[in-house]
């Protein structure tokens, strides 16, 4: 008890020197010791002689994030030693440290075909005055009844006015396959509503499809998909190789739409996810026009190692008043995290970060051209 | 030398809190570093001028494990550099601490077909006055000629009276495909003995066979099963999708039998082994009466990387006779660690832990039950 308030109330402090982009943070902001004891142990003596964990909590990871009455909420995925994902809100006034989950996770509404797991989150607060929760909603792959760990995935969609009570309404309907990271534009466009998507074939596998696309629904109370178009698409030898998907929804600037998201590439190891950045016209949210080469952020010394190691992904982000920007991202499907910076920085960075020249030497190229102009100085 | 003194004398100490299911050890209790210098080492200067290693030990894990004359007994995985496995037994008489190898490691006797590489065996001291340790017995797969790398595994047998001398059994037959993870049940069922067994396809692959199985043989001097029933399948979206197999033989108790087992699923980055528990009918052991939800241990810290990185493995635990249970498990088939509980808990843990609901909301009702129990106290 006291050694679980104590980690609730640590402060946090930067981590190391900025790169001028971003700051990251020394402690992880939610793990799994932070979800309240009495989630998962009963206290009862009567009951629990040996004072047991009845039902233990393996990890917290890959939340949604929203800035709510003045406090830095996630909307967190918390796994159970029993692989389920579940959601649950913590928050914090700092947006840095001291975040604490309410006295109950969310009671997610189920539909008629209920869900295996849910998870992933991403909360949008729509100009349409609904704050919505759009999640991957996971069920066994009828289609493949030999393969007892075949999955098909698929966009649960609810939402909300207050983050307390959550209104469930139906799965997004496409025109086949599955659809993972699916993150709602915040605003309406020509009076619809906008859809980041990830057109995709299988879980580990991502077959023909892939890329992050864009399509439009009329009515978030019955989304339904039919064209998708490829607003960032795979590219050979970059760090999206083989898979990338939209982060959170995209923040507003004067100059356009920024965007957060993640690249996968495979390695002897498995694959690897990093996070990386683009920006989208303001009025044509779907056309990318800055495109800074590289990512953003990789895994780094403890960042490494997780449940599922070699991987940073974010689907949360928020904003507060002074253009401040709080980065939550997740590493090694373990735990959450926050770096911190502004909506000057990130614009700066895409708008004069160079682009992706695609080969070793258009690198080298670009990089002489960076030595030259600092031997100048 | 003297650091290899002070390694095998170094004493162990309880790390972190227990979850009140189990205690888990500072320090592995064997690692490569233990084995014997002179087993690595010619001490000859004039054949060795550069004191070089000459046979390097990469690794100790998937040790099986018995109580034999007030002695914690393991017998040690120990892998070579040139990747072999063999068997080497190491004792303390603490259990936490101290462990020693023996003089030499097993000579274990050959068939006539002798197998490639030994692995994972169990150690069993069966009703009937034999220690038995069933064990993989590794070839080539020569269905297979064009890959290299093609295995195929089936289950060795040998016995002892004292760990010193051993008897080797004709491999067990089955009617066909692989088999891993078979472990000896010790008590005669109608006279016969009981095999938990693991049919399964392939190595990495597991094709369309799996879950723990059980089967009966009357003889292990020429020992054959035919039918396998399932005990245990795999499950869709546990910790036991992709694959499961039983760890060391079950510990009798007065509600039924205490398994422990490894269960699979597969990641971005590979495949993860979890330990997970059931109870079994004390009469008849193949049918599951208890089935705690959930993992009962998963990597964490340093136990998460190694040679094959995010896994547990568990084939032996001993019982001593104040009812303490030495649980030896390995991580990440590098090195071997303990953690220590009693009986009384194990049996608690699996009488009274809920049973996996199967979805995330499931997951959910029960934790609303367990947060309400503790707000009521």
């Amino acid at each position: 008890m006291d050694s679980h308030s104590a980690l609730l109330s640590k402060p946090n402090t930067p981590k190391g020197l900025s790169n001028g982009v971003f700051q990251r943070w020394q402690n992880p902001v939610v793990t799994a010791a932070h979800v309240p004891l009495e989630w998962r142990y009963d206290f009862d003596p009567a009951r629990n002689p040996f004072l047991m964990e009845r039902l233990g909590v393996n990890a917290t990871f890959n939340a949604g994030a929203i800035y709510h009455k003045g406090k830095h909420c996630l909307a967190v995925r918390v796994e159970g030693a029993d692989r389920k994902s579940f959601f649950a809100i913590a928050e914090s006034e700092s947006g840095i440290d001291h975040f604490e989950f309410r006295k109950y996770p969310i009671r997610l509404p189920q539909s008629d075909d209920p869900e295996t797991n849910a998870y992933d989150m991403r909360l949008v607060a729509h100009e349409d005055g609904w704050i919505y929760g759009l999640y991957c909603a996971e069920r066994k792959d009828l289609s493949q009844p030999h393969d007892v760990s075949a999955a098909d995935a698929q966009c649960g969609i609810v939402r909300t006015r207050n983050l307390i009570d959550w209104e469930r309404l139906p799965d997004l309907k496409t025109k086949g396959g599955q659809q993972r990271n699916v993150v709602l534009h915040p605003e309406f466009i020509d009076g619809k509503y906008g859809l980041y998507t990830r057109p995709q074939d299988g879980f580990i596998n991502v077959g023909t499809g892939g890329g992050i696309g864009w399509a439009l629904t009329e009515d978030m109370s019955r989304a339904e998909i039919d064209d998708q178009v490829v607003v960032d698409p795979k590219v050979y030898h970059t760090n999206h190789e083989l898979k990338n998907g939209q982060g959170p929804a995209p923040l507003k600037t004067d100059h356009g739409w920024l965007h957060l998201a993640h690249g996968v590439r495979g390695t002897a190891a498995g694959l690897r996810y990093v996070l990386y950045m683009f920006m989208t016209d303001l009025a044509e949210p779907w056309k990318v026009i800055h495109r800074p080469s590289g990512y953003f952020m990789a895994p780094e010394s403890e960042e490494r190692t997780g449940d599922v190691s070699n991987v940073l992904f974010c689907n949360g982000w928020t904003l507060d008043i002074d253009g401040q920007v709080f980065i939550y991202y997740a590493s090694s499907d373990t735990r959450m995290h926050v770096a911190t910076t502004t909506l000057a920085q990130l614009i700066d960075y895409n708008l004069n970060s160079p682009e992706d020249g695609l080969t070793s030497a258009a690198s080298v190229e670009e990089r002489y051209k960076l030595i030259d102009r600092n031997a100048r100085l």
